[in-house]
């Protein structure tokens, strides 16, 4: 049976990456990725800016005098025209925000000055070269790329898009993704359940789960263990980039979705995986169309889908994996098995530390406990037990 | 001056919290939050579900037995009947996810059985009572409570949602939020600008940061520095829950934010915190409008938004502060001051250990290096030095 690293790489080389475009107005851009190269049109600041209100001075006069003749005062947003040529000990009142003129390079505060008839007089003798002036290009030369093919938009990147004055972007194409959700005993949300009966909640999870990516949903659709339909609606699926079926993905008597995927002529890459939550999952391709069979339990869908699913999405997209953080577990943690595990997690914090705290659960058909998880803690197949306070790997949801 | 701790306190005192209801479909309620009792609405799991696929036996036969008449099969959603008298010694075939009849309470996995012509031998002697069985009402019996007023919605709590038949939901109203972003020097983020000018992005930033939160834009404007337009446009946002302002805060001649929002009746309630960067954030009331004036420059505008706006909507909304995290800092870090300080900071990994890193920047203008950084740190006012490894509380974006 293949390990986790093994899976996942055969899963990312199967995935192609996604090229076509769309362009969005800015803030409809949002959650997509970047398919375009953004460069500063300018430096940035575009120019010498004032931090502070105050004076603009020349250093070189302010080591020598401390009385200046005011010749002007620039706001913010005013295009102050310098005279040709500035006498020396000359000095312009100037805004937070405002151009500095290029014969000054220090600007002081104007707590520490006093304006006597146009006579300003600096009272401190604390000053240095380009004092409280954020210098033209110290942030950014002009030319200077900040994002390409596979930057994710997030609030970040549209502060500097606007900022450099795209009211639109190039994204790309979001993943189509089908999604079916299969089981005799499952009933749509919806309709009265028989004490026998379960409703359906995968498909909700995983829509749920696709919306930071912007994923555009194909098909939906909740079908029995039946082979005929089964084969009948996958069909349907394969011009979607991504098709992710939950349940029937086993060996037992109704798991019909490896046999059925096989018959519509999609090829096995995997099944079955070193992993719990979620061995029995299913992986194959059709020329650029995936299929994931994720089993059934409302639990290692969600876990497997974040494991195996996710990274392909983000492949498809250009973007880099899910970023992981390290935090102590607050109790020791034994298993018994040689495959990797994966257990929900809250983050409980402790005399001003961050501590992984397992949630307790009745195994993984216990959904309801997810309530409480922040994300998953990855318990690495070689190691029988993570001692007390040992870094843990950790993932968000 | 106020710390940030008595300027919080006093916006949240401010803060009325929402009592409109929407009614939503349950995919279109993500990231709201609810305003309903969600309660199971009976036990889960609903009946005692087989967890493999095997045969389901009476512990007391198998403890004197290992041979036994299969009398039937169950798959998942089946309604089995069970027979009025079970003889000793009966089995039935049962499939991952079927309920097993009451008369039953153990399940032996198919791996360690054997069927010949309708006779199961049982070939393990490890098993004990309710093996492979999830009982019924073991995750949460019927009635408990696992949402209400002030539950944000997120994937975790739509899986919940949708098991327990809830196909739309009821939530809270989102904020009605207006945006003004002021200054002279500042013009949309489509227009050409001239070099002294710059382009609009506070309101972008804003906006991002407030779609998480599902907040519906009331109005949103760019005003030049200039008293009756801003007095003219403020008046229009007295029905907002929030308005924020963007630039012309501080002290300076062109900044006319706390004196219009004055001459408009709205309360100051503060000016001037010991934050940096954001010091001159202003706060006030009228009625039940909220008025945030907030620093021109986008990074002291993204920090005290994140500070102080963001706990006013989830206030607003009913729900919890946002969860900070510790982690431990790579570099020491001083400061000379005694306001509490936001820097910018990225997570590194290192020998599986997650350290912060902050962010090099000139200074609180210094917007484009925001694109690397994950949240913001704390240095608390009254620490000079944040020692290299210390635990360092952090915020996400």
């Amino acid at each position: 049976m293949l390990t986790v690293n093994q899976a996942l790489g055969l899963v990312l080389e199967n995935t192609p990456q996604k090229i076509q475009h769309l362009r969005k107005k800015l803030l409809d851009a949002q959650s997509f990725t970047l398919a375009e190269r953004v460069v500063t049109d300018r430096d940035y600041p575009p120019f010498p800016r004032a931090t502070m209100d105050g004076y603009a001075l020349r250093l070189e006069d302010l080591e020598k005098e401390n009385k200046f003749n005011l010749i002007g005062e620039i706001f913010a947003g005013d295009n102050w025209t310098q005279p040709e040529k500035i006498k020396t000990n000359s000095t312009v009142k100037i805004m937070t925000g405002a151009p500095v003129p290029e014969c000054f390079d220090v600007v002081i505060k104007k707590e520490d000055s006093n304006n006597k008839e146009n006579i300003v007089t600096i009272q401190s003798n604390k000053f240095k070269k380009w004092m409280n002036i954020a210098r033209q290009g110290e942030d950014a030369e002009q030319g200077k790329l900040l994002g390409q093919q596979g930057t994710f938009i997030d609030d970040s990147f549209l502060t500097i898009a606007a900022s450099l004055g795209y009211s639109d972007l190039y994204v790309l194409a979001p993943p189509l993704v089908s999604l079916i959700s299969t089981g005799n005993e499952i009933l749509p949300v919806g309709a009265p359940v028989l004490s026998h009966q379960i409703r359906e909640s995968n498909s909700v999870t995983i829509r749920a789960m696709l919306k930071k990516f912007n994923a555009k949903i194909h098909k939906s659709w909740l079908i029995p263990d039946n082979p005929q339909m089964l084969a009948e609606k996958i069909s349907e699926c394969m011009n979607s980039d991504i098709c992710i079926i939950t349940g029937g993905v086993s060996a037992g008597e109704a798991d019909f979705i490896p046999s059925t995927l096989k018959s519509l002529g999609v090829q096995e890459i995997f099944h079955k995986v070193m992993i719990r939550p979620g061995k029995p999952i299913w992986f194959g391709r059709k020329d650029d169309a995936l299929f994931f069979g994720l089993p059934g339990n409302p639990v290692s869908a969600r876990i497997t889908f974040k494991i195996f699913v996710e990274p392909c999405i983000r492949k498809l997209l250009r973007l880099p994996a899910q970023k992981n953080y390290f935090f102590p577990i607050l109790k020791t943690r034994t298993k018994m098995h040689d495959f990797e595990e994966y257990f929900r997690v809250k983050i409980i914090n402790q005399d001003n530390q961050s501590y992984l705290q397992e949630i307790e659960s009745n195994g993984s058909g216990d959904f309801i406990n997810s309530l409480e998880s922040e994300g998953i803690a990855i318990h690495p197949a070689d190691k029988p037990e993570l001692p007390q306070n040992s870094q843990t790997q950790f993932l968000f949801w």
